[in-house]
This record gives structure tokens, C-alpha cells and sequence, in this order.
């Protein structure tokens, strides 16, 4: 069985061998642009933005699996062979790396991590005293998957309140829930500290953005772990330098790598992290697929598989 | 009655002072360099590292509250009145802060938050894949007093497993706890990152150098929140450079602030935080300084009072 790669480049390769190869010993695992690699003999591809085009060209595809939770990259691609499951790739690990990152942001915010940071770099014992505890501000979290329910877990585990909002009205223990554009206004004025977990679909793109910033309360904190495309940064740099949010910590930008003259770079309030949110180790990775591909090989059909219908 | 105040210099009088005539306006607050103060109108005395000798000065002092959960800074005058109750300044927000530190510092470890803001500084998108969940590494906590238990359980809400040490054994819902000297090697040999919340008495001094470094797993991390005299910088950057210790977050430093020319400022695996872990508000420190002068005043007992036999 072979299993083509893009994902991390080629110089990932040996590594998602080496992987591959402790948990899925008869998979064959070759690189995307290998030049002597036949399309027919594909049986699986692990993509991440692939070029267009390129997975229609593979004719016995089985399935398709992103390398991250977010498949917008690949269902861009016009030529996208229907009816080849295209599977999101969300471990436990993913989840679990998702709410530890999404409690460091928020307690980031919280402490002004970001002040302290351009202090040490100055070597200058800036002390200041946060004007309240981290769990004295409510958290809402606007995506209710298992990320977004994992990081309240945690959250609560903290001791900090949370809000949640979701397209589809969902019960979590412990948490507030919110549901649909007409609860939106309400759910933002509870949230102190905003944290961004919604797939990028037609209805969030663009929508971080002046109008749904002035909804939140005077100087809240702002966590972006959804998607690049959902953010208007020149409203959020508005919005930080008006006191209307007081701290941003974006971790995913439209393009990405984010660009070298980018103001969010050197921006005092916010903290800019390389995508890193969610990922699990490539390890944790294989195995999921590796999992997913022993069901799709018994008849069973794979979880999380992308539907266009939702658009995630 | 008379409070005299020495803690965030001359300028913060006037936001202790609103603090105090929130929570108690029968409260007359002074600043402690205060010309026309009379020394024997002095009732009560709030302070942090006061002049030695100066205590012994008032002489109509019913006690003495330290503005931190530390008192050494107090305790180092060999003048200090004797038979004056000296009160440590532990309200409930301070364990909660310094359990979000704690969080803050051992995910920051974990994420390698020093590297992304060395990044952020060169506007590089510098993407790595951090090899593991925090999840997936134990932390140790030395210290199990009210805010080591408090950490203890924010870490476990976090999913992160949670070993424990003291200089007598405490019971700990969920941790596996050591005690006394000998438990000492067992406990750091399980201790992926070192969490130190021990108070600073001679026993401490000096404890966080090679010999204890030595005994960690390789590639641990530190989170330094007790006091700087228990550490010996040196030591800890030369455990950084030898990749024995893959990151330090540290908070106290001997003296503070720190000195411009520390190495600690520019080292690329030393986060830099200028004493801030554990720092109530200032309306949380009046209110408990508040209530325990009630107490006083009603002839009860306050708590956490200093014991000179066991050193804090």
C-alpha cells in the first residue's frame, strides 16, 4: 500500500517514514514530487495545500487526509476528486495540544507575557502589577468541536469562567452555551477574553473584523487559533490601539508565513505564534492515520471526514 | 487607627489608599517616610524590605504585615521588635495567581514561548513542532504549601500529571508526594519540569545549583517562583548550555531587580519575569490586611503568622 506525502516538505519525508514505519509497518511512504513514483499505484495521500489539481491526477485514491484539523487548504483545490473521503486529522493530541496552547494564550494575555517579553529584551525589570486574576475575566470560546470543548475543560480546570458559542446550539458541562447569529451579539458582550476555534468556512471569513470587535467588552483579550482568512488584522491593530482590545495573541495569518513587514510583528500587544496552535507530534499523527486507513482497509468508514454541506 | 505603608514606593500610597477606604475607612493609611508621622501613633505597619531598625522604631506596633507571601525581606532586620505579630500576606487570589503562573510558566516551557518571541523580534516565522504534549511530561512541585496545592490542582485540570515534595509528607488528591531529604533524589529523578515554591529559609539557600540540576531528567524544564537566594544562576545557565535543563522560566533573582548586565537577560532558554508570580491586587492585599487587623482588633489570632522556628 502506498501513502504520498506533502507535508512539511520533502526534507519531512524520512521523518513520516520513520513514523509510518512504527506504527504502520506495510505502508509505503514516498514523497509527493518523487519523480519515479507511479499516480496509479497511490493509495492514500497526507496533504497539506496541495497544488491544484495534483490529487485529481491520482486515479485509485482511497482517501485523502489533511496533515492539520483545518482542510480549507485542500478543499480550494477546484479539481478536488469528489467522492474521495477527504479526512481531518484531529488526534486526542491535537485536542489536548489545542487547550494547552488556548490556557497559555489566555493566561499570556492575563499576565501581559508580551510586555514582559520587550522588557527582557530591553534587560529591563519593568514590574507592573495585572490588575486582576486570570479567573476573575470570563473566557468565550467560539467553536464548540473537540478543540474547542477540550480547551474549556481546561479552562475551568483553571478556575477562569467560560461562555461558548456555536453555529448549532451544543451542552457543555460547566459552560454557558450560546448558538446561531441571533445569540452572537450576547455571547460577545460576556467575553472578556475572545478565543477564535471556528473552521474557515464562507460564514467566518472576515468576520474578526471592526463590527464584531466593538462588541466585546472595553479592553478584552483576543485569542485567534481559527484561520488566518477570518481575521481583518488592520481592524484588530485599530481595535488594540483604541484600548478597545488590550492583547492579541494570533497564531494563524492570511497568507502565512506571515510576511516580514507585517505590523503585527513588532506590534507592543500582540504575540505572534508560527501556526503551532494544534499540532500534535508527526508520531501522533501516523498513528491516527495509520488507524484510519486499518478501518477504511475493514469496510468502516473513517471519522471526521470533511462535509462541503457544513463546510468543515 | 494608623497604617504606615512601605510597598510600591511613595507612589503607590494614594492606590493604597483607595484600596483601604474601600474595605476599611476607619483606616488611616500613611506613607512610611512620612515627615509629620508620629512614631507612636503607629498601629499597624504594611510593609516590603523596610530600612532594618526602622520597626523597632514604632513603638505602639499591635503588627507587622508583610506585602508578599515572603517575608524575608522583613525577617533580615535584626532589629525586628519581637513579641510584634509578623503577618505573611497570603490571600486566596495570591495561591490562584501563582497557580496561573505556574500554568503559564510550565505551558510556556512546554511551547517554547521564549523561542517564539526571540522570533517575533526578528519578524521571522520561525515554525517548529514542539516533540510533545505538557501533557505528556510530569511536573514536580517542591513546596506544598497553600500554593503549591493550589498549582498542583490547576495542573492536573490541565491534564498534566503532577508529582510533589515538602519538608514534611502532605497528602495531595491526585499527586504522588516525597518527603524530607531523602525522598529528595526520587522525586527530582520524576520531575520533567521542576516547579519551586519553597520559601527562602537557610535550608533553601542555594539549593537550585548543580548538584540538585545534576539529578533531573535530561532536558528538563524550571520554573523558578520561590526567591532568588535559593538559586545559583550560574549553575542553571551552565545546565541550559549543557541541554541537562531545555528551558528556565524565572521570576526572583538575588539581587532584584536584576542587573542590567545579567546573563540571564539575553539568554536565548531564560524567560525573564520581574517577580510577579504570585502578586494579589492591591484591593486584595487591603482586604486581607483589612480583615486580619478586624481580627487583631477582636482579640482572634490572625493567620500565617511568621515562625521564626521554622523559618516562615
Amino acid at each position: 500500500m502506498i501513502l504520498v506525502v506533502k507535508s512539511g516538505g520533502e526534507r519531512a519525508v524520512p521523518e513520516w517514514q520513520a513514523c509510518f514505519a512504527a506504527v504502520a509497518p506495510q505502508l509505503q511512504v514516498r514523497w509527493w514530487d518523487e519523480p519515479s513514483l507511479d499516480p496509479a499505484s497511490v493509495d492514500y495521500a497526507l496533504v497539506w495545500d496541495p497544488e491544484p489539481g495534483r490529487l485529481a491526477r491520482l486515479p485509485k485514491l482511497r482517501a485523502i487526509f489533511g496533515s492539520g484539523a483545518g482542510v480549507d487548504g485542500i478543499v480550494a483545490d477546484p479539481h478536488l476528486p469528489r467522492g474521495v473521503p477527504l479526512v481531518r486529522c484531529v488526534p486526542p493530541e491535537a485536542t489536548q495540544r489545542m487547550g494547552e496552547f488556548v490556557c497559555w494564550a489566555v493566561l499570556s494575555l492575563n499576565k501581559d507575557a508580551r510586555r514582559m517579553a520587550l522588557a527582557q529584551a530591553r534587560a529591563e525589570w519593568d514590574w507592573f502589577e495585572p490588575p486582576f486574576a486570570a479567573s476573575a475575566q470570563t473566557v468565550g470560546i467560539m467553536g464548540l468541536g473537540a478543540m474547542g470543548l477540550r480547551s474549556a475543560q481546561m479552562l475551568l480546570g483553571l478556575g477562569i469562567p467560560v461562555v461558548g458559542w456555536s453555529r448549532t446550539r451544543k451542552d457543555v458541562p460547566g459552560v454557558e452555551t450560546f448558538a446561531g447569529v441571533a445569540d452572537l451579539p450576547a455571547f460577545l458582550a460576556r467575553s472578556g477574553v475572545l478565543v477564535c476555534l471556528l473552521p474557515a468556512t464562507p460564514e467566518t471569513t472576515g468576520l474578526i473584523a471592526a463590527p464584531l470587535l466593538a462588541q466585546l467588552p472595553r479592553g478584552a483579550g483576543l485569542v485567534q487559533v481559527g484561520r488566518g482568512v477570518q481575521q481583518v488584522l488592520p481592524d484588530i491593530i485599530d481595535a488594540l490601539d483604541s484600548g478597545q482590545l488590550s492583547g492579541a495573541v494570533l497564531d494563524v495569518f492570511d497568507p502565512e508565513p506571515l510576511p516580514p513587514g507585517s505590523p503585527a510583528w513588532s506590534h507592543p500587544r500582540i504575540t505572534v505564534t508560527p501556526h503551532v496552535g494544534s499540532l500534535p507530534s508527526r508520531l501522533e499523527r501516523a498513528r491516527y492515520v495509520a488507524d484510519c486507513i486499518a478501518r477504511i482497509e475493514r469496510g468502516e468508514a473513517p471519522p471526521n471526514v470533511y462535509d462541503p454541506e457544513r463546510g468543515y
